[in-house]
């Protein structure tokens, strides 16, 4: 039998631990592993964590990837993203704050990987123009664009893992009137600076995590006014003084913003914090995933292999309360079922299978309910394969208290420690409050004199 | 033999050019006229004249076409842009000014087109996906994402019109520091209201229109200081003060700007006008045009037909002085190969004429040479064809004045006026100058009294 070739679509979280899965394989003495090549768009690996000064398209005239901002820290607790097989003890050697700026996140997660063992199989400045599948063969044909030389690429592959993220194409809804608005009018994957928007009065549509940070940020940086424009429910958090949450955004007049309450307002700029599409242009239809963002989407069987082609591989497609270690445990099991260890059951079965987790997902109540049906959906991949035994209960146990210590501050709650469910270590405390400290650079926040936490519960 | 089809890739000026012209056969009376699909991105026609609030990524979370600006007028007479078979006065019932703003420019471009004749063969919101091409049979395949219906659609062509365009993909280069600049970094394609520079220091980088015209909005709208560095020469215009040129940047340091000759100056933004991409993400290489911007770019024969596959028809792929009237001329001669009116010589005589034109083109001195360039391009396209006689020579003449009238007042060129090659007509004078009126609206520009000019020759 002629070697397996696998195309991961991307090198961000999910393709790297794609990578790292098989690596690990490969160290622990497996053979006849297949042949792997990793497209990545960009010039580096880590995907969204690559901050990028950049907006719309990148040097190469490619959608820009990255999301992330200046001054970026986690907004929840590391405790809950940490891998485990490379803990933050490992990383840093010593225990560090629970809610580290993107810097020095992203030196962790770049930390585990053998960039030298990788780089052999990342082709980079490569996105994927078009993928096809070859029904009689059951190969597919992928076709990348290499920057580097000006030619496009295709090869053969086995298995194609999409690995490409879904946070990094806007969801930009129209607003009447917002086409004649005096001022900046862009979407959170296009914020890049707070300080832009200093001494200004910004309007923020949306009520998720990217309108409930980039007005945190706005604040701390010193715009004039943050407010917050709810479709549903409002955030509800206790603002500070010069941020408020209003009712659904009608129509703009001008520099005017005129409310469902009937209030109105004028503005500077316009952030839309409206999420983000699913969108694989480099996929036919019958390859293609369709969704929206949610805990369990639906024609992923075990939320990784597409029902009408198995061998169409999804990694990380999930909305995420767990990130890294769910992507881990995805790229442990898709491994496992291309090395043959784990068998895929019929088509029949699995769509059973997929229903019942529908099911269950369908009758979710909150947040808690959404943690716990996230950790077990992790817990029911991590069972066949050999990733390191992690917590993942204990995990969904700090998740819930995240959401409540940002109930009880939403401009302090990154000021909290957790315990880790991998090494136990309890993190250290921020010298300052997290308004106070506006230098985010990995050299800066390490630099930091932490304090060490005596108690062994949370700080209060 | 069966019906012929052609798809034209896109409806902006060029894509409605082919349009029109296989319209104007079928109103000849020209029988066994092929099948027309044209694939058109955005929700309506007319290109990059679709102004859009919008940057970066669209609706639907493609790369957004347009890059014109509110306040945006044109920057050349419109005598040089007058289609040969419908005219300004055909049009407006009246003569107007020689420069006038986006939106009744626009109104007149769309005034030809037949809505309701066209409609019918314009699939909106339907952006190209990948385009393949069969050896054996001598067909296209090109495959678009309907986003109306969320489903893909293939079918079969003979000929594929590429009108897509290429002032809509970026070209950003990096500077050292720009990463951390706090405030506002954009390229040209993104700028949309010079009201959101009221007040503060901008920088433009590069020396072409972009930065001439983006520059001048940004001192009419109140911009604090305008600052254009150039890369090798100056525009060298009569700034007004406030404005200035500097050479060549050399990095930032914070929002401090470092030139080649050693002079600083603190920037709140920076805009890119540093020129846009050829990007055809949906052609494989065997059918795609690689070049830069110039006037006469290798591998199209007559400016039109791809060398490697005379089937694959690029319009106005060249650099632009002339333009409406040149993609005419271009949409009028592909028809007439598509109709075999016109028979292709092979290969070898192919690449001869082009040869000479690229001689010709390489020896090319100043702008009033470049602009005869392109006008007997354009006359050597007349030729074979119906399209109306126009007078191109005498346009040539009024870009060389247009230039000349640049030098002697960018504040103020747009008071000028230029008589009509088409019909004759001298455009009448704007009430007040350029700088004095700030409403660019269709409907406020065509309310004004315009000054009619009872000189035959130009006003000084």
């Amino acid at each position: 039998m002629s070697k397996q070739k696998i195309a991961i679509l991307g090198a961000g979280p999910s393709g790297l631990a794609q990578l790292r899965a098989f690596e690990a394989a490969r160290r622990a003495g497996v053979q006849n592993l297949p042949e792997i090549v990793c497209f990545e768009k960009q010039s580096d690996i880590g995907g969204m964590w690559n901050y990028t000064w950049r907006t719309g398209l990148d040097k190469n005239g490619e959608p820009v990837h990255g999301s992330m901002y200046r001054y970026l820290w986690s907004n929840g607790p590391k405790e809950c993203l940490e891998f485990a097989d490379y803990s933050f003890d490992e990383h840093f050697g010593r225990a560090i704050p629970s809610y580290p700026p993107r810097a020095v996140l992203k030196d962790y997660i770049m930390g585990r990987i053998d960039k030298q063992a990788i780089s052999k199989y990342v082709r980079f400045e490569c996105p994927v123009r078009w993928v096809s599948h070859d029904d009689r063969t059951g190969k597919f044909t992928v076709t990348v664009m290499n920057h580097k030389t000006g030619e496009q690429e295709s090869d053969e592959f086995d298995y194609v893992v999409v690995a490409t993220g879904h946070f990094s194409t806007p969801n930009m809804p129209y607003f009447e009137g917002v086409e004649q608005f005096p001022g900046r009018v862009l979407h959170a994957h296009d914020f890049r600076d707070a300080l832009e928007f200093k001494d200004k009065n910004v309007l923020l549509v949306g009520a998720s995590y990217s309108a409930e940070d980039i007005g945190s940020q706005c604040y701390k940086y010193g715009a004039k006014s943050v407010t917050i424009s709810y479709r549903s429910n409002p955030l509800g958090f206790d603002w500070p003084e010069g941020m408020e949450e209003r009712p659904l955004l009608a129509h703009f007049d001008g520099n005017t913003g005129y409310f469902a309450d009937g209030s109105t307002k004028e503005f500077d700029a316009i952030i839309m914090c409206t999420g983000y599409l699913f969108h694989f242009p480099f996929l036919p239809d019958a390859l293609r995933l369709k969704t929206h963002n949610c805990l369990y989407p639906d024609n992923l069987y075990k939320g990784i292999f597409y029902q009408h082609n198995p061998k169409m591989i999804y990694l990380g497609m999930q909305d995420q309360y767990f990130t890294f270690n769910m992507f881990d445990a995805q790229a442990w099991y898709a491994r496992d079922v291309i090395l043959g260890k784990i068998t895929l059951p019929e088509a029949e079965e699995r769509r059973q299978d997929m229903a019942h987790w529908l099911d269950r997902h369908e009758r979710l109540g909150g947040c808690c309910d959404a943690i716990d049906f996230q950790a077990s959906y992790i817990r029911d991949l991590l069972g066949p394969t050999d990733y390191p035994e992690f917590r993942v209960e204990d995990q969904a146990a700090l998740l819930k208290e995240w959401q409540q210590d940002k109930q009880a501050g939403i401009m302090n709650f990154r000021e909290q420690c957790y315990r880790s469910t991998v090494t136990g270590t309890m993190a250290t405390r921020l010298p300052a409050s997290w308004l106070e400290i506006k230098d985010d650079s990995l050299e800066s926040f390490m630099s930091l004199d932490f304090i060490e936490n005596k108690r062994f519960d949370k700080v209060d």
